[in-house]
């Protein structure tokens, strides 16, 4: 477990609905991306978050988020993103995403900070034990 | 009413987000701006779909569209949609839709049954018959 | 190659990203499924679109769809889109999908009109002869 | 001018499309709503982004975002996309972005650096001087 929490990558190739006009990936795709790889993270971690919505009555809703764009993707390259836990409390995770191309260039880095909320008022909710307890076994 | 009922439309910018690598709108996103149409043309005669959820408990769902597309449309142009009823009864709406630019070209068209659905069950329910009535009036 | 070519599956996850309030996939999103797939079917058939562009100056573009909607899939779902060739000449291909759920219930079908186009005038264009030999092999 | 350089507002609807199965805007589309007031910014200085590219050979593109999410948009509502200069030199822009609902309160807040680069080597390239003069001007 704590490999996959400390440092996960998730495989994402680039389709035409993920670019522009200017021919590579749209800036807001890249959030996509580092969203499908944080949810593979967390079932890598045994979380499945339509059972936490039903389960625990929450759900996990990204309150910050800085990106740099240092190079563009373009149509048809296979991307790998990366999930590394930095920070966490009972409240929030905090999570760097880098993605790099086929050639290990970086594409872009994304820091975001992730709140745990009661699904149905929005307001923040302790995040579940459970889920503490994996990260803290990892640490 | 009944020109709003019977023939309506929307303008629409094309940015980035809409266009694909190959420099026109991508093929999926045409649909969204059918979509907008739809939704400004309900709007227009009177009904608010987040109230239609809230007060009646239903929701219009797509469950065919047929789409031609004649001619690309490109990043910065300025499209128009337009909305024709062509047919309904208490369980179904028939919309034709037409996107032309800024000459007046065909862009694409598309032909889409709409179902009134139980907001929770996702079953057929009827149509409200408010929305109804304005239909009907304007036939 | 035969079985690539008549019938190709592709696993495709449903994340946040695909899917809309009423909380099933929104209904332009299947779109983006269905030609995931067909990307990826012309891959496992050897060609890579990107290269096509480059080396043929052929882009495949899409002139008609029709898609009959279901069911709906819901977030976290794990769909197949399958991708059957129905027919093809030297200017289109014409392809069919249908995606299925975990349990193996039919959420879309959709029929796919697709040409090749000239990358800079997006006039038709023959299909590349290396591809048409590929398709015709498995006839 | 110089109103339109340093505040500028455009009204952004919030359409099905635009949201996820939370009920609220998936957070990545706040940063379409972002770029289509930039885009709109620009045009009500005078500047079309398709003639940048065609005549001057440069396109605009985002190098760092940061966003503080504080409350969900929902669908239906109307928000007020705010574009404000902070800062500019000959080959960046840096842009401060606000959204608020229909009654004032603060939804998303962002702060984007923007680069001009060349539209074949995405390259840095100097902001063209008629855009650097409009927006000294207002300085």
């Amino acid at each position: 477990v704590s490999i996959a929490v400390k440092e996960f990558v998730w495989p994402v190739r680039v389709y035409y609905e993920d670019t522009d006009a200017g021919g590579v990936v749209y800036y807001a795709n890249y959030l996509k991306f580092m969203e499908r790889a944080r949810t593979e993270w967390l079932r890598a971690l045994g979380f499945e978050q339509d059972r936490l919505r039903r389960e625990e009555g929450v759900v996990f809703a990204v309150r910050q988020i800085a990106v740099d764009y240092m190079k563009p993707a373009r149509f048809n390259q296979s991307l790998t993103v990366s999930v590394r836990l930095t920070k966490f409390n009972s409240a929030s995770l905090y999570l760097e995403h880098t993605l790099v191309n086929e050639v290990g260039e970086p594409i872009c880095q994304g820091n975001v900070k992730i709140a745990c909320l009661d699904i149905d008022s929005f307001r923040p909710k302790p995040i579940p034990k459970s889920i503490l307890a994996e990260l803290r076994d990892a640490d």
